[in-house]
């Protein structure tokens, strides 16, 4: 059995220095483990200089991946730059020399992912990506082998944690949007440039990502309806609470029998529900399988030593087979590539629902006569309406629909939001009530 | 690569159809997943008659467990019966011919498990059992392989479904324990002999397995104290409320840096906790590493399709090796059985805390007054007191303390329930204000 095994790490940034860390601060449990030593041989990043806080043999250290790669002493690349390219060339590049890969690379994963995973098969490779969603949480393994035995029917994620975090102190503290999200810049739980986290594009990054695992299907990363957060209001947060509610940004996927239904968007939920009781930057992933009904994986989804964690958790597992020179007997989507297909994705017009609809409209008589009536005509009925606060405008128009389809919604909105009446544009939040 | 993977099912009872539904049903979706069949090619059992409600060639069926485990065809060999014997000779047997075994027996496992795994260390086999703790949640995967960068530093565990089912009726509709209880039989969560489940005797065995992979030391199965949930009564429940707090039966396995503290008792946790909101007959838990920090595992503890799913994770994990020639890499236990060493558990009266104490007395001046000098004098100091309820007796008095050790509650409590006013045992509950 080989006892040493090469740690190569590409970007020595946050998650870089978190799981270099873990390795030597762990070393000997891990070795205890297994009964070998994972050794960083090299670490290569453009920025030589900074001081990370970290003791490292300066020696490893290089600006050159490429000679990382080629290096005959690095068992396994890690790959931790993030973003597009030149990520992207640096893993192709290490499957072709038939290494394994480990990255944590969730874009590149969920858009450019396929070129990858067929770079892998083709060599003999393998890449890993537990870290690319759900930070820390094991919930790729979880899926993957874990819940092996089932068929999946849904996963209802939390997989932004910048995204919980607003929403969370927005239900907890009565702040508004902007507060929250300047709370969380300040906290560090949300970048200058937000756009990814608040728009639901990271969520959708991730959810792309764990369904293709679960259902064993190609997702394309453009079909994807994404919504964010920005347009919820206090007004939202506390009426969802009168209605037993509370709204979470989800990611969701759902097996439709012969269609993948998968959307990222603000929603609605019970607040029994597992999912609702997630605060904070904490993630946490529904998963229902045929067999084993519910199950839920929380955990910090984002930060140097949870997604670190997940890093060193795919290197060790990769290394298991490299001591005892056996190949990964799983393949990294749980699928062999040649299964897949490319699915449906389910119309998103066609996911149907009950629906929340809040408009801000003058506050004059008729004006809710006018759309309960335009709600009519496109054969939307209503299960409970509040109007609230006089005087002030615009004031509020809260619906709440029986099961309609998102179709029935948009159109009614797009007819709406033109009368002269309404001040702002509708929100139409879909009230997961099928959530189990 | 070999294509059929035999199967052989030892006890074919709840949890051996269960399994056997699970590898007919989704027979196609797992060769899609793995490029084999599992092949269930002997079923054994001492009843033949009964029918299962499940279509099985009745050729396959056998009363001879031992000729099933000598079957060549025999691949696995899953050991569903429960119990102590015959199931210890079988998976003996199974192991020294060199078979890999799954088995679901957590109570065997946690008092005589040592046997087994060195069974299957000295003859190159293996032993799997997922199903053993925590029904369908994959968490000995996810602690063995997913958290393996991790140094765990705490575990709680809501691992027994029908105590918690009994708790978390006693807290949302006011039932009184004998109630509940009764409404569990009813609705099949309990069974007619319930003393396993509500003496936290099956709990202890879960956290004694999962202790022992989690921190990789040796649990002598009768050093765990464990206490049940018969003396929890309504004035606990909305005491606990008034205090924030949630009674659950909890697992734990904490450790102290040289010694594990281990125990399974009713303890009062924060209501804002994850744990707290794990109702019904699920199952949780909360594992604390190093580096991943706080994360948590929630599904179905029981029942014979979670735990149906688990047994079949573990045979698709050990077919993968045995169709590709390879042995199985990751040893059952997390850390190979020459680094165990064994551990001084914590002597359970050095645990320390606060904690809550409730005392029944007779209705005269004078009681509180006492009862507060025999804790004085044994060093327990107290942060809150509540005395409720005049004239029908007994009265209640609540109290909580502030930090002090099992012990000197113990020898407290001994006092104070040899008094003539106190009428019945007092009832003392660890409030785990550590959890994290």
């Amino acid at each position: 059995m080989k006892e040493h095994i090469g740690i190569g790490v590409i970007g020595f940034g946050t998650v870089g220095v978190g799981t270099v860390r873990i390795l030597q601060e762990n070393r000997d449990l891990i070795h205890r483990r297994t009964g070998f030593y994972l050794d960083v041989v090299r670490i290569a990043d453009i920025d030589l200089e900074t001081d990370r806080g970290i003791d490292i043999d300066r020696s490893i250290l290089t600006d050159d991946a490429k000679a990382l790669i080629a290096d005959p002493n690095v068992d396994i690349v890690v790959e931790l730059i993030g973003g597009y390219e030149p990520a992207a060339t640096f893993i192709k590049e290490a499957l072709e020399q038939g290494k394994y890969v480990v990255t944590a690379n969730k874009a590149l994963l969920a858009t450019r992912g396929w070129e990858l995973f067929e770079a892998a098969d083709k060599n003999g490779a393998s890449i890993a990506f537990e870290a690319s969603v759900g930070g820390g949480i094991p919930i790729l393994r979880s899926v993957r082998e874990g819940l092996c035995a089932n068929r999946f029917e849904s996963i209802h994620g939390i997989l932004n944690g910048t995204a919980n975090y607003i929403l969370s102190q927005m239900s907890q503290t009565g702040m508004d949007f902007e507060d929250a999200l300047k709370e969380a810049q300040q906290k560090g739980y949300a970048e200058a440039d937000p756009t990814f986290d608040i728009e639901g594009i990271d969520a959708a990054h991730k959810i792309a990502i764990l369904s293709t695992m679960a259902f064993g299907v190609r997702v394309p990363f453009d079909a994807i309806p994404i919504k964010g957060i920005k347009e919820i209001t206090q007004l939202d947060v506390l009426h969802a609470r009168e209605l037993g509610l509370v709204i979470k940004l989800l990611a969701i996927g759902v097996w439709r029998g012969d269609e993948l239904e998968i959307r990222v968007q603000p929603v609605m939920i019970p607040e029994s529900h597992m999912l609702a009781k997630v605060n904070g930057v904490y993630n946490a992933i529904h998963v229902i399988g045929d067999f084993v009904g519910s199950t839920l994986y929380y955990g910090k989804g984002a930060g140097m030593n949870p997604t670190g964690s997940a890093v060193v958790s795919d290197i060790v597992s990769i290394a298991r087979q490299i001591a005892k020179g056996s190949s990964y007997d799983v393949p990294p989507l749980g699928y062999p590539l040649r299964t897949f297909r490319e699915t449906g994705i389910r119309d998103n017009s066609k996911v149907k629902g009950t629906f929340y609809l809040r408009m801000m409209t003058v506050d004059r008589p008729g004006v809710l006569s006018k759309i309960s009536g335009i709600l009519g005509e496109k054969g939307i009925s209503l299960s409970s309406v509040i109007q609230k606060g006089e005087g002030e405008e615009p004031v509020a128009i809260v619906m709440v629909t029986h099961e309609t389809s998102r179709r029935q919604i948009d159109e009614a909105i797009q007819v709406i939001d033109h009368l002269d009446v309404v001040m702002e544009p509708t929100l139409a939040l879909h009230i997961e009530t099928e959530l189990k």
